[in-house]
């Protein structure tokens, strides 16, 4: 597709001109048009005409205008994009209609934004609410890189899973509007065509905002939520399920207002947390339970009938095979994976026949996954099969006769006496009978394998959509299944086959008619649609390196290498588009601008030869557009999120760190382990602990306990509340400003790594020990709650954790002084003085998880398995562990016969484990021989511990000598004396030749 | 005009098209669309954008939805009409348009209601929330008889007086939709094409109302009151109007929730509605200053500018006055006031000139005031006029040579010394000119005279509406002054003269132009406005009766006959329309039905022959209309209502009186005096005293001791609460179906009679004793706190209680054993006992006050002043001063040459206060003469006390025995033995001549 030229724009429509088009639009379309609620609600989904009506089978269908009440985003109106109250438009559709992503396009148009024109994405957002017991899945939807709408498979509410699913679209009005009129402050929007939104609301929003972050009396607000909590728990139990949510949603606010005037002790947020679940679920059962009672007044869903389907035609031919099944966007996390899962589907399937093909080809973009199987022959070529009977023995009469047992299984199977071929199955006779099976037709395997393919997606996190069996990570749409021009008739539960496709949504013609399997490739050609993941990870680097160069910088395509891939998976029709921003911005910290970039808008940064930033970026739109205007508008979100970081960024140097620091104990760690500032107060007290055990300098020392003291103050600072990822940088970015030493500021933001396996470590030593001070606690506490990672589930990090203590202890080798279960064992201790208990369990399986964690990792870097099992002893040391499996290495390439190592072995083998070393003046040559031996390599490891190499290259004699004496030498003799004496010696040279290593092992 | 034939009625719109269609009118003229508050409001005039926008003087319009909540109106759903939260469209336009009701008109034909079709009334409502210090004047808009609009000119705020003066339209959306939709339950709205209003709100209008009536808890509530203005009243002090009230709607709430509990004790209601008063004052006191400080962002009005008028025309003919005020439609109680006003304020002028002029007539309606002089001169004659200068004295020098000072008068008036003429004033002489005077045009004085009508105009209650200076009853909007054809261009403040009038909105061209005055009486009567207001009550009368016979019954018009008077005052072109109701609702009792056709709709019942109700009404459409749209809507109305009356009748009687008499503590009377369960105990108290006093029967004494105890219950029961003045009645109709004798049912519906002055008392001496005791206790307490009628405001009713028990006293001659102040005094110390201290002088001139009303009582009855007055001494005991004027009266009479009268009053004359009698034995014959008539008048009066005919009958010779007497004696002997026993004589003959007459008054 060509690139779309602007179009004269229409005047933008104001604030409530977008309103009214929203209502009449939605109305049109049979919503309800409801009011907003009248108690204050954090978001529309709050309001009861969601929250209570996505609840029960009855349908239900309804838009309403929600302003909605966030305290924690009051910014007495000076922020230009961030209010405490804020607009919503919200919008239910229950059950989800097939087709709410085209609805929800069209009410766009509706409010007059040209959707071919612009750049409209579906990114991946998956929203819950753990104090409500609610979540769904979906996307944010970007307009020109501006999140406009929360679009929601709503899959649970109120503890209960939903049934139907409903369809939840959140618009935020304030940000729509801005962009459409393109102002650059709230209070700037026109609301209509006399007043503006400032106008309106801006008194509101600074008194608000004073009340909330300043004036709120917190005492009060407390006896409010008690009191509130109390008469919803009383309705509760007068069965009364309005009123009851009624007042959980004020609990809800008031518990915002005390949040917002940083009121919430540890102990009050997770018993709110606690509280008002257990209330929002008291209430959503006795709303189903009442609306059951009441008969369901609104009706109930159909039952599901499965859809007819077409006859299958008939296929002679070798056909070109086509099965494209459509989705809605995927997670972009989705895309590879079910181009994998839908290929090993399609292959497994393919090997249980055998049907003749040609090459099989599986491609995936976020909205579909085609495979293409060349040269399918019209049927499998007939087979065989053997039909087991009875046993011989129970087979014939005495006379030879069949007995009835036979001539059951023959009248079963359609067989004579005379088709029975005897055969031993398992070590016994049976009869059997050997059947021909002709092979089937490839439009009968085909739909087999179409209907295989489909139900082979799956994700981490699968969702339901309105089918009545299928699940995924977004809804399955369409399914095209195409052998050559005939369409193979399939259903998969609901989904039909058919030869419609769709192309780009803002394709003038989305919907395609695919003449044949063969024509696919054109189809998509022809809509500028990259099936093949490569071209279109080629093309977003290549495009996107040129579109850089036009602004004289360029872009690290290596190092943007995950953001690429990410790109990749986000858009069919990759269409590169450079953007700038004001310079002044660059004064930001560069991990600020890129965090942002990256993070929240996937724009690729663009960079001067030496890797400074310049004042552009590179954005990917999807698909043809009106460059300038996706242009402005993704200047326009830079901007306004570069002003966010620019306010923060500001605001928070006018608090020193101490300050931020002592606001740790308002943020919750995890509900049983306390505060961010109990969290840090143990770490501390760890650093200390370890930092006597490596006998560091006295700066060092000095350096360990001022950032201990400071650690993770920025936690407290907006710019890490509103970009977490930035969690350390920022608060070394900030100490340097307070007038912290450099050394201080760094250590504080290396206890922070490593972030990642694939980010960078700690690179001074006072931040490796903050860091393993971190970790270890972290570990520990973990373990101790139980909070362990299992499959996929790791919402803590432990996984990561233990590489960082891998990682930063394999970096410093002097910092093995103490090991990974001393570490463990120390952080238990701290813990416990937090009254956390932790057992000895605890420990010894966290450790275990950190000796896995440095086992993987070596054979993960190829080394051989054999040598990792032999150093394993020492991994709880792994810096010793490396050096041991390093020179362990070496002296068995060096030991080409391996005779050094079977000498070693052999004595080993025998000694039974702890056998004490014993000196003894043996009598014989042979031990006398060997006693020597030992005594020489004694004395060549002297202060060589762990030398491998060297105590290889000193074995000498020792092969020839291990094996005259277990020639010559009984070992285990009778004279227990004698005995003893002769392990003892066995046992010297055990310790002599690096205990540390399990030889038997090699 | 001519009826309007139906025309084809489109479908009726949802509510939620009704919703849709307001904001797209509103917001097309100009409206800002805000949303619902998101806390609870009663009102939407207690959302911010209405309650604190009113402020200042920023102009602000705005529209929006509010769904309103009153907990008193839960009803489980169950009643048809009334909901504990009903939507509410609300409407500010500030400053006040011109034209608002044409603005409004407009919206209703745009959500689809044919205003040519129906009978749209505006009738006077006026607004007033005193828990807010808000008040306004205007109308319940009325379609078909059914409120859906409440027009209110905003006049003041938070106790602030609003400049400019805002229009708050309400609308109420339910009614609107029922009355389009034609349903007779809020359920059965159509919210949208697919779901209803019982689909939508149903189960919450069920479990509010539960929550509200039974559930809330009410500790909790009081508790969250006080948080709730605790905080609202920090707010304030931080200068945070806002959040402050926010804090104050939540306490209004709170406040509401527990007075539907049923628990808000008298303290508690008088205490909350001050602080809620006083928060709402300071919050607005607060906002403007805010504004100010901000610097009013959204302006200020332009100052005033006075209008230019045109030339004035010059007239030369005689020819016909017309001034014709137009005014948006007046409270019904003003049209007659216009009327005399105007008409004497144009008398008043014209007299004081010479102009010479024909018939003047003032006409009324509710629309215009209207006034034509016939046959105007074209000038008035030319006069003369006397201007004063100096003292002669000081008038002229020595020389004869005039002084400056006259030198300077001359100059000053245009004068020569020829011209000076010498006057006698105030008996100094004095220098005048007299200076010819030339006659003013007609033309200039109509100006004066036109300024004068609108000027003359006054209500009891006078708004603003946006004019700099002039002040009315409602808003003035045209005046037209004529003078043949010409215009008399006159501006008086903003109202400029013109030749346009407007005659009924539902014309097919509102706007007229008048051709001249002369042709005025034809446009009115093509028009179909009867300007003369007695054609206009005879045709709504005749008429009435009309229609009435279509259903056999009749109207009676004399017994209805200010019912009669109040519709004439409501329309220009009245058309009585017949109407219906289902026969079932007869079963209500009489007064129930009645009151509800009379107060709240203005229709005239209709009864058989025997004045036993029909199940028909009348109702006087203004205009022309699509009758049987207007019937049905009307029917509608009566059937809802009824429908009401009826869930109250049935709901009433599930409780019995004692219950509903033991909830009376909750109903304050007022603030001092306790509740209403106070007030009755004092009754009844005082009932027992009276009762002992009176000495009656054993049946008597039970009937009011019972019918005390139960006194007032009804003002519990819902039919009260909804319609007041069925207060005393319905008591009388629940405690005979509860099962109490009729003859308590009676005297507790007789304790609230005489409800005025012309309606009935009590008829059995029971009631007669309870509607005493009732008023003493009403009076004395009044005077108590010194509540006491002043001007025109008298809210307890004082005057109508004192006449109420003169009323009763001179009904009940027995009763008066005991006197007025004995009542009274016995009403004190019953008071006094309840804490409430009442002195003597209070006593005395609550006294005196029933005295004065008993006094102006006769003489309004046309009783001569004098022998009122002769009576006064009794008039504590009406009854028997009523026996004493009549005695009086008819013993004058039979005294034709008042020689009886003469010879008593010289005995009066002489004789000094409080003389005592003396028997002596008198020497002379004229002595011993008069001492023999006395004996013989003494014995004739035996048993006779007041008989003043038998008296003067009896009178024979005394008239000239005490002429001798005096001739001949001389009283006041210089001996004073004599004397004293001369005067003793004389008193004995006072004595016999009925003392309580004050014969010298005569």
């Amino acid at each position: 597709m060509t690139e779309i030229s602007p179009a004269a724009r229409p005047a933008a429509p104001t604030m409530q001109q977008v309103i009214l088009r929203l209502q009449e639009f939605w109305s049109a379309r049979g919503a309800l048009i409801a009011q907003p609620f009248n108690t204050e609600v954090g978001a529309g989904t709050g309001n009861p005409a969601t929250a209570l009506r996505v609840l029960g089978p009855e349908p239900w269908n309804v838009a309403y205008v929600e302003p909605s009440v966030r305290p924690d985003d009051a910014r007495y109106g000076q922020n230009p994009n961030r209010l405490q109250t804020h607009t919503q438009f919200q919008v239910i559709l229950k059950p989800a209609p097939s087709d709410p992503q085209e609805i929800y396009l069209e009410s766009l148009a509706a409010i007059g934004i040209d959707t071919r024109a612009h750049d409209i994405r579906f990114v991946e957002d998956n929203w819950a609410s753990p104090a409500l017991g609610a979540w769904g899945l979906g996307w944010e939807v970007w307009l020109d890189g501006l999140e406009i709408t929360q679009f929601t498979y709503f899959q649970q509410a109120g503890g209960l899973t939903l049934d139907p699913v409903a369809v939840e679209l959140t618009y935020g009005l304030e940000r729509i509007v801005m962009a459409l009129q393109g102002v650059q402050h709230f209070t700037e929007i026109q609301y209509n065509d006399s007043v503006t939104y400032g106008d309106v609301h801006l008194q509101s929003e600074y008194e608000m905002s004073r009340y909330y972050l300043d004036a709120a009396d917190t005492d009060l607000n407390r006896r409010l939520f008690e009191s509130y909590a109390a008469e919803a728990q009383r309705m509760i139990d007068a069965k009364l399920p309005v009123p009851a949510y009624s007042y959980v949603l004020k609990c809800s606010h008031t518990f915002n207002v005390l949040d917002a005037r940083g009121a919430i002790s540890t102990t009050e947020r997770a018993r709110s947390f606690g509280l008002m679940r257990g209330l929002t679920r008291a209430v959503s059962e006795l709303w189903v339970a009442r609306r059951e009672e009441l008969e369901f007044p609104l009706g109930t869903p159909a039952p599901f009938e499965a859809p007819e389907v077409d006859e299958p035609p008939v296929v002679e031919d070798v056909r070109t095979l086509l099965v494209e099944i459509g989705v809605e966007e995927l997670p972009h996390t989705d895309v590879q994976r079910a181009q994998q899962q839908v290929g090993d589907a399609v292959r497994q399937l393919l090997a249980e026949t055998s049907l003749e093909h040609g090459e099989v080809t599986v491609q995936a973009t976020p909205r579909r996954i085609a495979v293409t199987v060349l040269d399918v022959a019209p049927t499998e070529d007939d087979t065989t099969r053997t039909v087991r009977g009875p046993k011989v023995a129970a087979a014939y009469e005495e006379d030879g006769k069949p007995t009835k047992a036979l001539a059951g299984f023959l009248r079963g199977n359609g067989g004579t006496p005379d088709d029975v071929v005897e055969a031993e199955i398992d070590g016994q006779q049976y009869v059997t009978l050997v059947k021909q099976v002709p092979g089937r037709s490839s439009v009968e395997i085909v739909a087999e394998l179409a209907a295989a393919a489909v139900r082979s997606l799956r994700s981490e996190r699968n969702m339901r959509w309105g089918d009545p069996e299928l699940t995924y990570s977004r809804p399955l749409r369409w399914l095209v299944v195409l052998l050559g021009e005939d369409v193979v008739p399939v259903a998969v539960s609901s989904l039909v086959s058919g030869r419609t496709t769709r192309v780009l949504r803002k394709a003038s013609q989305e919907l395609v008619e695919v003449e044949s399997a063969e024509a696919y490739a054109d189809v998509m050609a022809e809509a500028g649609i990259l099936t093949d993941r490569e071209q279109r990870r080629e093309l977003v680097a290549n495009v996107a390196v040129g579109v850089a160069n036009d602004s004289g910088g360029r872009v690290d395509v290596e190092g943007e290498s995950s953001l690429v891939d990410e790109i990749t998976d986000l858009v069919e029709d990759p269409h590169p588009i450079l953007g700038s921003f004001e310079e002044r911005f660059l004064d930001l910290p560069q991990a600020v601008l890129t965090t942002v970039m990256r993070k929240h808008q996937r724009y690729l940064p663009v960079v001067d030869e030496q890797g400074a930033m310049l004042p552009y970026f590179v954005t990917v739109a999807n698909g043809p557009c009106d460059r300038d205007a996706v242009r402005a508008g993704n200047e326009a979100v830079i901007r306004a999120r570069y002003e966010d970081a620019a306010f923060f960024w500001r605001a928070d140097q006018e608090t020193s760190p101490e300050d931020f620091r002592s606001r740790l104990g308002n943020l919750t760690f995890e509900t049983s382990l306390g505060s961010f500032d109990d969290r840090v107060n143990r770490i501390a007290a760890l650093a200390d602990v370890l930092v006597e055990a490596y006998d560091l300098g006295d700066d060092d020392v000095a350096t360990v306990r001022r950032a201990a003291a400071l650690g993770k103050f920025d936690l407290a600072t907006q710019m890490v509340v509103e970009l977490s990822s930035l969690a350390g940088t920022m608060a070394r970015e900030y100490a340097v400003r307070a007038g912290e030493p450099e050394a201080v500021a760094q250590a504080i933001a290396e206890m922070e790594m490593p972030r990642t396996a694939a980010s960078s470590g700690p690179e001074s030593v006072p931040g490796a020990v903050l860091s393993l001070a971190d970790r270890f606690d972290l570990l520990t506490s973990m373990y101790a709650i139980g909070s362990v990672p299992t499959g996929t589930s790791d919402p803590y990090g432990v996984r990561r954790t233990a590489l960082g203590i891998v990682r930063v202890l394999r970096d410093f080798p002097r910092l093995s002084a103490v090991s990974v279960p001393e570490g463990i064992e120390a952080a238990a201790r701290r813990l416990e003085a937090d009254g956390i208990s932790v057992d000895a369990e605890a420990c010894e399986k966290a450790a275990e998880f950190v000796r896995q964690r440095y086992e993987l990792q070596l054979i993960d870097a190829g080394a051989r398995h054999d040598l990792v099992r032999a150093v394993l002893p020492a991994a709880d040391r792994p810096a010793r562990a490396d050096a041991l499996l390093a020179s362990l290495s070496e002296a068995l390439e060096s030991d080409a016969d391996g005779s050094v190592l079977a000498a070693i072995q052999r004595v080993l083998r025998i000694l039974p484990e702890g056998t004490p070393v014993v000196d003894s003046e043996p009598e014989s040559a042979p031990e006398q021989a060997l006693a020597r031996e030992v005594a020489r390599l004694e004395q060549e490891m002297a202060g060589r511990d762990g030398d491998v190499v060297h105590l290889f290259a000193s074995a000498g004699d020792l092969p020839s000598v291990v094996e005259t004496y277990f020639e010559q030498v009984r070992v285990m003799d009778p004279d227990p004396d004698v005995q003893a004496a002769r392990l003892g010696l066995l046992a010297r040279l055990a310790a002599v030749a690096v205990p540390e290593i399990a030889w038997t092992e090699l």
